[in-house]
């Protein structure tokens, strides 16, 4: 199926993909007088004496902005606002459709952090929370945290910490097909971008002890790092300042996970990893590796972004379930327990009978996914007083 | 019916009054290949190319921020950004149900006038429209200013020509049922606020060439304006400075407009006004004068902004249709042509056998309504160059 034909006519014949609506019906005068003047001020005058009931008679406790500037829209790079409309249109019709939250795309005509972070917490007072999406690093990083520490509601950076969940779901179970434990492995990760960053961060908190980034110029050190957050990757992850290629790198690695450039490994290099190596390849739309190149080399566990394979890594099984039980609880943020529960709950959804090479993780329209994820989420956030509710 | 029980158990039954909603289905990996990834990369790419194709590949062309900052919600004042947010869902509602408009409620936390303009420019690029709503005056008339000359999208605050174009409207035909001239009246306008001084202006532009303010000190004057806008409309309406009581200003009017406060005239100044007066009395939800004393003063016809009262002025018949015309022909904003053409075409629903003193303007339901004021306003604008297409 050519799905850029599919797409361009669907588009077009909807003109976009989401539409607002109202929940109840306006028929008659007093359905005017109810839903409007006059009725209207008693809502309006609950909430000017008591800000918390803004919660109990609008729409905002289930309302997510999408938030993007436009400069990292998929693998098409800084293509604009306005261009990027048509994945946050997506991204808000997935919320709905799979977790039954309201979002909407708010697009941006602004590159500066500050001026997103400023814009954000003006047009925060209707939201519930707010979807960071397609922002180039490494200012996603500075807009994120300096949204969260000025916003009481969740803030989430998508294509970092959806990202990094997912895979941290799919690492969980392919090392129980591998029979590996996690502070044993030596990972590779290729992109030391906003994905890769936040990967790398959630797997080590998750146990991972042995990690390298790598980068187009191999192991990133303090002579390739291109900014202060790839700097502090190399505090971390290469203290000795080794130099080498991605090839050196891949050498006795049990895992190599890919958020970088399409083709880059090979399956000669697969073949120098440690026996029973998890490969990750999720550029998309072509991996760094392909699926069966990755086998020939000997991996044993190989997932990718794309569906035509099996094991897709997709952050879709992520963000609507994560959001729905953030809200449910009206959480205040999104914390680093709450993003371990969410990635826990995907991976049990596998069962032990289930669970094989070639199924480590739900189908990404798995309906039990937002489910599992939000009663996780949700319970970890109630756990650790970060639910307000 | 007690309208503010019915809306405070309405607002809190359904969480507010709007949703974000799919206007596609979701169910398949095809879905999701053609909706999202990797399918939707083709729409991008075409915006990104042609930015015009924004228009034809998303929900931008029918979509309207509606923008508060909170600080003249109603007749409740600066109540907040959340506060205000039941209105906004309100008016979200209204364009959806009678303009098929696609509204979406932007609450600001900020009342800086450049910071609100800012603010707006930079969620522009998603939104084919601008509503704002509720910003109290002098600020409302710089901020729509501002936001005018930075964007090529209409922008249109609708407490100020919603409310003209709607009392323009009963004009025409209040005028017509008393057999009297536009260019012969004398008007008074109690209220030099928003609305008052946008309907000043509209209904001089319509031809009306005497006209006093009043507000709470009497005869608007250069002693008692609040500020530049005020002292501008003294220039205009006032250039000898006369000083006076509202009683001395109603004295031989033909028309009297109220948007101020409750009870603040009588029969007994009615009275004193022109033989076949009209009387405007629409402060809310309480008129400046209550119909029955205005008609036992001599008053011919008398409207005002309650249901429960003939003639209802409600600017509910206006900005529906307005955007949706506006939208229709992607109009690179809300010229002064456009709004008479709303007027004249909402005075002409009205037909010569129906029109009488109890009956000025279509009901505020009325179906047609949007439909003939989204014609007339698209025909303006292609004829006057504004329309895109």
């Amino acid at each position: 199926m050519d799905y850029y034909k599919a797409a361009l006519e669907l588009h077009e014949k909807y003109k976009g993909k989401i539409a607002v609506s109202p929940k109840v019906e306006l028929k008659t005068r007093e359905d005017l007088s109810t839903e409007y003047t006059p009725g209207v001020a008693a809502p309006c005058m609950k909430i000017a004496e008591n800000p918390e009931d803004v919660y109990r008679y609008t729409a905002k406790g289930n309302l997510v902005a999408v938030v993007t500037d436009g400069t990292a829209i998929l693998g098409l790079g800084d293509i604009g606002p306005q261009a990027g409309l048509p994945v946050m249109e997506g991204k808000a019709l997935l919320f709905k459709a799979l977790g039954d939250v309201d979002a909407f795309p708010i697009c941006l005509d602004t590159k500066d952090v500050d001026e997103i972070v400023e814009t954000v917490c003006r047009i925060a007072p209707g939201f519930g929370g707010i979807n960071l999406e397609d922002i180039s690093a490494p200012r996603c990083f500075e807009v994120e945290a300096k949204l969260k520490e000025r916003l009481d509601i969740p803030v989430f950076h998508d294509d970092q910490h959806g990202t990094a969940i997912i895979l941290l779901a799919a690492l969980i179970n392919a090392l129980k097909v591998v029979d590996k434990k996690i502070g044993d492995i030596r990972v590779v990760i290729s992109g030391a971008g906003s994905a890769g960053t936040a990967i790398g961060k959630l797997i080590m908190r998750y146990g991972v002890r042995h990690l390298v980034y790598c980068d187009r110029n191999g192991v990133l050190n303090r002579d390739t790092a291109l900014n202060s957050a790839q700097l502090e990757l190399c505090d971390v992850t290469n203290p000795e300042d080794l130099h080498g290629t991605i090839a050196d790198a891949l050498k006795g690695a049990d895992v190599f996970i890919g958020v970088s450039a399409p083709g880059i490994v090979t399956s000669e290099m697969i073949a120098t990893m440690n026996h029973d190596a998890i490969v990750f390849p999720m550029a998309n739309p072509t991996p760094e590796i392909m699926p069966d190149e990755a086998l020939k080399g000997g991996a044993r566990v190989v997932g990718t972004g794309r569906s035509d394979f099996p094991n897709q890594i997709n952050n879709v099984l992520v963000f609507p379930g994560l959001f729905r039980g953030a809200l449910d609880v009206r959480a205040r943020s999104i914390s680093e327990g709450m993003k371990l529960a969410a990635a826990e709950a995907l991976a049990a959804l596998v069962s032990d009978e289930e669970r094989n090479e070639q199924y480590i993780l739900p189908g990404v329209l798995d309906p039990r996914a937002a489910k599992a994820v939000a009663k996780a989420v949700a319970e970890e956030a109630r756990k650790t007083g970060i639910a307000r509710i």
